[in-house]
């Protein structure tokens, strides 16, 4: 229920307001060595930090590692790490009223009284830290293969990046924080985000990630596709609510003859509206999809809600600072979806020692 | 690989010109009656029917029962079930060239010169046959708990049909083999079908599903959240590009004051924008999601390939008879995923005797 | 449920007096040619035989391959094969009474009045005939990496065969359809089952198996050790009841000074009472187990039995030709069990493509 | 691969003499509380005490729930605990020369150079407290439904107790630390550990376990059999070579005249002797099985091993205190063992909120 993966499979936990969360990480080869500022760049990425796009609140990204690390080294045996949760404020979240569009009424109606709802739970994106730790961690084992990663702030609004190049093998240069393919977009989005700031509301957006140096083959015809296993862990992000591999939801807009993609020499293609994936298996184009992330529902705005023991209508205001727009964080967790899916079907090739 | 479900799993095997396409369908309750003349009417929907928007083959959609049922009656074991290939024509499909935008060259990466392609080989969407039959199973036993699952031609190119009401608890009447909740929308859509046959060219489109009086509470927190199993098994079928729930992409367009579902007594929401789930979990209101497929990428055009031995540039022709448009049988195949993926993730909390 | 393996994966269907047993073979490599001759072989030795230990019903194991195979080769996709049950007579196993020792009063309990229990349904030693296939085509994939699998009669009542070395990286010659290390033993034990016969008994027997080759590593430290792989796929075989390794139960009666095995040069073992395995990982010598199958219950001796209808104490003789040990036949399954148990393993470290 | 489990799965992580060694424990039902005064007896019984059959480090078995409980009941997510390594003496163990029937050298084969050894590792018995914790949390939501689990020293060479009584649906009377059916013989087998302690030699043992009140119906008839899910988690546990199943290898010497069990009014059979499965499902009566653990391989006996970088033979002495006889510690994680599996199973079949 909270693992995944049969050849590289992380196993979640943790609740936000809870000592910690954490996970497992087993099936990682033994001999390989962590580039602990590469996972830390990564987890600075999806850190609340005081930026203009996101929460004042000053939740550290600290961790431990429990298990399956050895003079630096990974020893063969599952790796463990939690993330301690120091800062923790009870008091922004007491519940009595579900906050709308959370995971509060659903949690409460699946798992009764007893659930522990303080800053989200389990369903808080705090439990997406030690998922970009596991991505982080398939990323460097990738990257020994040659395959690369990088993703972007695709649209806000009506605010859009030039998307990548869905043909080149390339992967353009981005700043981290912000990752932008045309810089120039940034400053309309920080205008957006202050504006949204100062009126206590939020924003969604879409994330776009591309994979490229993929080898061909990989992925299995039916229910472990490429698209299955990306998209599965995709929506594991809290507030992904839509994925689409290359054209996507574009295609119902093409005919045959426009969606096609020619193959030429080298066994390329022309183009690459298929985002790099036919029957369900990488063709060795870039793998290229988006993902919509809805707007943070914590919102300074006053709502409706319910009083869950009386059953009543109340009105809710949330309180507490929180992001605007979640995506420069979440990509951080797209990129780890991207990764983990990845890994374990090229171990499922090719075996955990690849 | 070829597996999926924890509860109710099912396996699917055969390749479109082998000896027969098939699953096994393991979990299944004892002492279940199928109805088999509603299996066959979820069959007929997906079979290649010699109709506007369809291919004029008559591959017959006939199946024997290989194990799981005795005097009519499930008895416990799996059902296992085959639909033998009567009329198979490999001349149609001679593969010295990979098609374009079909899964040829990434399976002939994967798999070698021994992979068999006729027909599509086990990319084939008759591979749908036996999904259907699951699915038809699933929302039997589904329907047997309360459960309603109903999907429509959401779209094609600038044609839209009206959405599904996303608040109401109910279905509307459809017509099985067209189904459409406006049905003025039929003429537009026959007459593009027809000019794209004309053509030889085929067209992308975008499926609409609802699901039901689905209890609150059903799917986990994060790996098996209802988008990831949903999602997981839509993108197993051949052609779907994109998935999204509730407002989907449109998210990316919208700010939390205008995205977030008021909540309002009896534990419902005033809107359903979420599209029924909260972090993952049911939340009581309608699921509703949509998925694309490409346009059908055998066309009566001629394209650009490869000739795969020498790697040289070829021109390439498809011949036979095929679907302008795949959704109307396509949309059997979405009901299926969709009966699955529930049935699976209500047994995981209510056993399999539900 | 009737699923095993992670990378080598079957999935078992069909009951004994239903249309077929088969199963789905997933994770096969592709552009691998089955030796047919070798799997007929191990067929014949699991099919019921008018021999001296055996039934006289004319079972034939004639069976189909419905997928995974093109100009026989596989072609990647899961191989699937059938085999019909031709000679079913029902008659013989009318339930009215559940027989002592069989799974019919514990299979009624699970499913209820619809269970199929015919010939013992999906309890019956035939589904090994599938299982046999499987663990051939195991064998095979395994034979081409060196590894090598025999086993043979260990011991029935007081005969008992001379054991394998051990220590030795040999497999004796063995007659296949009554190996005995010590040809000498089959005198005895044909005049003990002869005698069984006339009197209308049957008797239990300990198996004996061997696996050498196998490179040091494989297996995992904890819940997938070799001896939880093998023993979860050996008690699935109907009839056994008891594994151990190496040593096994015999170690309850030795000192710690008595039973490890000294390390020698070349990373081996001067003895090898471990079984080939330490902390559930290979360790590069012989893997070496025993399991013990119960008598076959079906005996022409009359038995106290109930009426499930009444719950009324009834007396029941069971009809019909039965095994009188089921042992030589169950050699078979036993070494299938083995090999598909193994190669899931190799597979795990190694991958699809070893 | 440190995971098992469908429905209540626990994930076991840590290395003896890393920083803890810990379990996730996912599955299980929301609003539970658990008696931890219950676990913390099993764990006692697990611990390495000041005994005479035991070791006299002060391994202290103190241990923190890092997830899923709030305010002292289970909030439905994974519940994680750790077992910090307090008294770690990595100066005990300094790995050169393999130690003979430990997992040094096949650890080595499998991982390398880097694989953590130091006190066993992740093939250290130390892995079983968080084993022990899971199984104990599982003996409670079992003892919720009516079932209940005890096990008592079997035999140690020639010493043997009286056997628990197969049939009857009572449990008896057991000292936690030293369970014996027969009291008598806890002298005879303390002056054996006094004489083998003096020696510095160690002793195998069998242990027997018995599951009473678990309903019938339970397991599947083939690869999730009552005995494959149990010998799986059983030969999980450092130190079991052998697994059976009410007269396990016994019956291979009996004739089914004597091995089967009469079926009386009820539905409960005179006998016990199939050990309260057939067809790998629960029948109603007594689950019965055995366990052999071998001799403690750490002995204070001069042993032959190898300097594993010359390859040359060497001389190895064991320094430190160790068990005698694991098995008096070991029951409490074949307890566990058989309480995960059967929960496992029944929640299969029930669900998750059972």
């Amino acid at each position: 229920m909270n693992s995944f993966g049969n050849n590289f499979c992380i196993t979640l936990f943790g609740e936000s307001h809870g000592s910690c969360v954490g996970c497992v990480i087993d099936g990682i080869p033994s001999g390989f060595s962590p580039d602990f500022e590469a996972i830390d760049s990564d987890l600075l990425r999806r850190s609340p930090r005081a930026a203009a796009f996101s929460t004042s609140r000053q939740e550290t990204d600290s961790y431990e590692i429990l298990s399956g690390l050895y003079r630096g080294t990974t020893c063969g045996t599952p790796l463990t790490v939690i993330f301690p949760n120091k800062d923790s404020r009870p008091g922004d979240y007491a519940f009595t009223a579900p906050r709308p569009s959370h995971a509060d009424l659903a949690a409460f109606e699946k798992y009764g009284e007893c659930c522990d709802l303080r800053g989200g739970g389990a369903f808080s994106g705090r439990l997406t830290a030690p998922l970009v730790f596991a991505g982080a961690v398939a990323k460097q084992i990738l990257s020994g293969k040659g395959v690369s990663i990088a993703s972007h702030i695709c649209s806000v609004l009506d605010i859009a990046d030039q998307p990548f190049d869905p043909v080149s093998n390339e992967l353009p240069q981005l700043d981290p924080m912000f990752p932008l393919v045309e810089a120039s977009v940034r400053r309309p989005l920080e205008a957006l985000f202050d504006e949204l700031r100062a009126s206590g509301d939020s924003v969604g957006a879409v994330a776009e990630c591309k994979i490229v140096s993929l080898p061909a083959g990989i992925g299995e015809p039916f229910f472990d596709s490429v698209e299955s296993v990306l998209s599965h862990l995709l929506f594991s992000i809290p507030g992904v609510h839509a994925v689409e591999f290359g054209e996507g939801f574009g295609f119902g807009k093409l005919r045959g003859s426009q969606a096609n993609d020619p193959i030429i020499p080298d066994r390329r293609t022309a183009t690459n509206r298929s985002g790099g994936i036919n029957g369900g298996i990488s063709n060795g184009m870039p793998i290229v999809f988006r993902a919509a992330f809805r707007p943070v529902p914590s919102i300074a705005v006053e709502q409706d809600s319910i009083d869950l023991k009386s059953g009543e209508a109340v009105k809710l205001t949330i309180t507490g600072r929180h992001d605007v727009c979640i995506l420069p964080r979440g990509l951080a967790a797209v990129e780890a979806a991207a990764a983990i899916g990845i890994l374990d079907l090229l171990m499922q090739d090719k075996g955990r020692k690849l």
